[in-house]
């Protein structure tokens, strides 16, 4: 029930067509629409320019094709992540304007018609190694194609100190560091201490033996020693980015 | 709001003191009291004669006495589980008819006037050894305090097997059976095999080394060969006991 | 040794021809038997109008075909769980009437004649999300196999409450509800807070990095605040229908 | 070396008292002084008005006192963290002014004249279950201190919906939101999907059983299917805030 | 149902007071009757003069003594592990042949005719470190108390091999080796390698850090390479005795 | 150096040809020589008629080819474990006389001429499920090649236990029991409660979700509340018949 | 900013071209450069006549090729770990005198002209069985490529001690060791019991069921009854061979 | 047997006084010896000068002081670890000299006349956070007593890299590092890619929630991603010292 639907009702109640014992009888078996529509209304403001994003990994070209042509119906635009070369070129043969990221597994249609600027502030995507990048690339893409500017900073491990110093201006710049990193993991510690915005953690599953598919890095990310360093999934790129877009659209 | 509140607005504005568009303004504010006498209604029908129970363990004496007192007033029946002996204590001297279990360490102030029986069937806990009794015996206690009849089968362990099977005939009698076992945890595997009811694994933590605290009987119960087995959390009396009353209760 | 056999040795002490000393001998060494025939009446019991049911993993084209030939061979009807297309081709060859769920991976042979309903009473298979389908559809077509009818309740994840509030009154009919999640697990609590009937958790692999195959649902599941929910293994949907099968074939 | 010592160092060689040559030899053996003095900088930033904080686990009532005294006389505030009964009232006979706030096991000396308020927006502090609330208190003392208005919202976990439900505008207004819970840890999921605001998770080590000590919540955190949330080590109420202030002092 | 019981129900078929139909239907509801006499038969098998065996860990000195006061009437002596101070200190009072091994924590009561002995072959209990003593010492207690000679090797760990090689005599004279160890659980491994008798492998609790209570003794003695070498519980040096017992009285 | 070597170097010392002095010093760089012999004159005793085993997993068709050819050369006999197809038909092409067992995946050249049986005793080979049953053959496939006499009971799971019970007779006559379980691994603690002879347990990788590839029926067997039960690795069939062909050789 | 940059700052200064204010406003942004200038020396040191590293998993063929160019560009030498027989290939038709070597996996282009010796002292790689030859030849390959005298000794596992013990003089030689091991993980304990020299262990990933991926050896390791002995990462023998030449290069 | 006897034995071989015969059997039967007096000359190497250690955890204080009397005889000094306060209270009863560091839970008597230094090089004992000052300590006592001269450096966690950066000039002065760190044990990569001499990590059990008592750290140090790092287990400062002193010994 929306609230088309709940004034309707009402106006039936204020003209006497329904009984106000009836209308609590209709209204009492549908707590669940009156929770829906401001979950509608929330959801509207949640998407004002944004893509629908898709999970592709796990789905079948058929079935990825099948969501964005109905999102792209919808809405004009659309997001894969943890898309495959074959999801993405069924894709790019169904949606001239497909931009497909083979690093950061991503796919997405641009709205033809570019959102007006969400919320000012930079996201910078900091990466410890090569291999990480294509975390911190579904991260930068996720991040770019919900509106925000972003910045990306790579191969500045921990082990090799005076990179990220060389850096400096650009960590100072950015609004909101999201810092990816598998192995150890220590990376977010070292940049919370640089700074003082917002810094989300992304552990990598990169590493082998003792990095156990990313809980090393996992670890020591939560054990950060910088104070208000935040944690999201092994690999999850896009998570980290939904999260820099609540912080930066927060205003 | 509830449904008398919903009824008075819905007169309101079938009497012109309220206008649709603004019912439609305070109906949209307060989503969840639409939901909250959905759930009054069905709290209502789950509390028939029950007991409120109260989680004991790691709250003060004083706060477990408040606790109780406010649900015998307005109940005039609690049930607590996990309780220590000074929580016990200090209860009984507040209520004089206080039933207090040491063994499963729970206390019960039964309502005044029984409630007729709210189903049919008995609850049959079974348990493997001695060290198993606490948990056991809560899961007894709490299905009792439901209303359900019990019965206990105690220290039939898979590595004597003539004791179960001595015990056939309060097998075949069973509505449902809960198989509380710790180490490794076979017994609902051997139990399960044996009746076609439904039956409810309670992992203990009894043991030591590598039953891990009740990891070794939670994933052997997980992993039993016996179909249909379910499994509540290690050391979990209550939940058994809550889940066979909602089997029973169901018809 | 079965009731038959039984009656004739007891027969033959009545009649003289074997002394009570050799019955005893005789009897002793055979205890199982005496067990046995208690377990065919029970089995008989429970296979009435039941499909038998093959684990189709790891067995070969070969092996399935074989063991489901002597099945319909003797009961007219089988089910098989986890099967490759390739094994349900082969089935599907050998048996007319087979029923291929590609989606729940079953392979199903009805019997000829349907059996009288089993008992009453309605299982919901809820799921949280798309990737979780599979399993939910593993438990779907096994309740319906043991002789429930089902209903299903999909893609109603917790970070979106306001699709499961839609469906109140689905729930509100079921008499088991199953609920296979995967990720954090959480739909169970959610659901069992709704709800006064059984619920059984299935916490799916479905998920990534920290989800562990599993690991994080079921654990969020063994925990689960809403009390009396019940949990089985991992994807584990044909577990969960039997369960749901006990719960309603008990009266 | 600090920026005076620099300048110094500069106007000898400006003045020609030190030629080039001695002062990049003076320059290269101090890189770390380079670094310091922008560290500087930046954590004078950082602290404008905020308490130092002190973790007082594991340190005895001497040092705890020695400490605080150091920070008081430097910056006429501190703020302890886990402290015990014994610290706060060693603390209490020290410092007059001292708040003491047990169930956070806070100490707060608060600067003499309150310091303006850093950044708008307010941290709403959400907590599942009564157990969680030492946490939640520790989170909501450490925002407040470091000056930021803070909000409550207790008892609210996802097996009785309607209480959230009830709240809805307590969470349309909060800038973060940081979620507190034990157990299945599902309450952040079921948070984040109903705001688009930064969505702080925070498990704790309640529970029992196959909680083990706070990772299933962990696990649920981590995996929820609310995009955005982010999440920080078990207990750490104290990072959480940290965290939502560095969202809040962003801009 | 006993041998006797059996006995005198076929008694009376034989002699028509009892019909072979009715007989059946006796029969057939006590199935575990016909099986425990076997278990009985079985049972005195394995009790030649051995001690019953209670494990006293998490008993009250009350439950300790009133067990073994009821084994002691009915077979004159018992035997009991993990005891405390306490619960032998009440069991010495009571019976005055106690033999209490503090080290060990047994409490033995012989009978008070020594059995013949039970089988040839002696058992050699090997142990890495003086820490590993007490597990040792139970093993070593538990063996002699079911009546195997016992020989003793303490302190011989890997990272000194001389000191196993010095004692190559006693290794070679053993029927059955239980070998002791904690950390990394490598001295099964070299004993193995040097003898062809059975080696029963148990790790200890001893060490800290990543020792695991004992993981890394057990997973280094499962991984063992000396072919054949079996593993117990971690710390139960009780079941390694009654695995070398099940050896050497296998003839 | 062997004892034909040192017998020459003290022949030289007698002979007045080496002074002492310098025999010392040949005979302290040589402290293993004199550890090999006795370790030789053990290996012999070991090997009288055994095959020389070989892991054939990981290596190479040549590689094995290779290895087996050298140990034919030397003994007349190999036995080979983890075998794949390929290597199994290499070594056929090579070995006329090679006896392939696919399912316990074992290859094996008998000697010309069998030796005399090594030990009096038969091994019962015990495995709960159709699943289990690689690694079960695996033993007994082994244990037949060390010398010993192997019996088979298959597919009697504790779900069912009137298969295990009905066997009570190949249980009573079996002088060594390998049990042989995935999923729960409870079948070790029924068959030790039946039996009185050593019970060797293995648990396999058999199974899915919570079974962790063998972790709980690792779990399971090594909290085994039947004393005296061991344990070996996880589908380690071949260890367990090693243990076995131990025990069975002691006398 | 490197030496010659902060000269001709200072000769700037020195020559009154720059205020001493704006030199240090130029110097405190570029506080990174300052450090790297030490970085650079110190790497300087670290490279002489030693190849660059590169880990060739998970890159493509391109990758590996464009960066081998690069660094034989820059330094004439480079070495690559874990590289593929297709990587080997490529680049062995590029570079005529590369050295593959398919057990270590490794591809070294060694410099034209070969570098003085870096440091006295042989490193002996040690390992347990052959399949762990992978790992320590990886590691005997990386400490040639860095300048040192390699020794190898294989297949002396625990289980047969007399091969080690008959290595003993290779082992008094050796200034490190390096000690390959999966399994158990037991032989760095013996070797460290056997010398006094600096011993480094390297756990493998050798090994099935309960070795889980070699944290059995790992495990072991770390527990190491033998004191000094330190630990890398699983399967990591070019880890161990950085250690070691650490060691030898210190002095 | 030890030099002397063998010379002896030898003696008797070369005056006729033994066969040879006799002697082989002679030296066939003890092998050990052999293999002890190359073991006793690698121990004499070993200690000269040093402290034996005891581990003094888990031992009582009568223990303790028997271990410590009996070292004090034999060499005149000793080192104790993890000793507590009554232990060391009554060692410094009994040994005026004592040396008792309560940080550092050590008790060491120094040998009356100081060992010349047994090797060039300083230990440099870097450590993270005040809370890992215990083990810190631990180990540079341990080196100290060790001969090695030590400096220490402290609480230059990786969120505040201008601290360890204050200090270049110490680390560049040290032959070996020892770096302790808990929560995320990023320093030692830190550290590891600033210097060339080798750095040895040693995980502390520092930290709550999921540093689950030091394996976060651990699993960080095994991951990291400087060349070369090894570890030691977690808290094991003395490991570390041991490691040092193999290091610096070696030459």
């Amino acid at each position: 029930m929306n609230r088309e639907q709940l004034a309707a009702l009402l106006e039936e109640v204020a003209t006497g067509r329904l009984s106000p014992a009836s209308a609590v009888e209709r209204l009492r078996h549908f707590p669940s629409e009156q929770l829906s529509f401001a979950q509608v209304d929330h959801h509207r403001a949640l998407r004002q320019g944004y893509p629908e994003v898709v999970f592709c990994a796990g789905k079948t070209v058929e079935q990825v094709l099948g969501i964005c042509e109905r999102l792209e119906a919808a809405s004009g635009t659309f997001l894969g992540t943890r898309a495959t070369v074959e999801q993405a070129d069924a894709l790019g043969d169904r949606f001239e304007r497909l931009e497909w990221n083979p690093l950061a597994r991503t796919v997405h249609l641009p709205p033809v018609r570019a959102s007006a600027r969400v919320a000012p502030g930079t996201v910078l995507v900091v990466c410890a190694g090569t291999s990480d990048l294509p975390v911190a690339e579904e991260a930068a893409v996720v991040a770019a194609a919900f509106g925000h500017p972003v910045e990306r900073l790579s191969d500045v491990g921990v082990a090799g100190l005076h990179r990220l110093m060389g850096a400096s201006e650009l960590l100072a710049k950015a609004a909101v560091i999201i810092v990816v990193a598998g192995m150890e993991g220590a990376l977010p510690s070292v940049v919370g201490g640089l700074v003082g915005v917002p810094v989300i953690a992304v552990p990598t599953s990169v590493g082998y033996g003792a990095s156990f598919g990313g809980i090393s890095a996992l670890l020591g990310m939560l054990n950060s020693c910088a104070a208000g360093v935040t944690v999201v999934n092994i690999d999850n790129g896009f998570g980290a980015a939904a999260a820099a877009s609540r912080i930066l659209r927060r205003d």
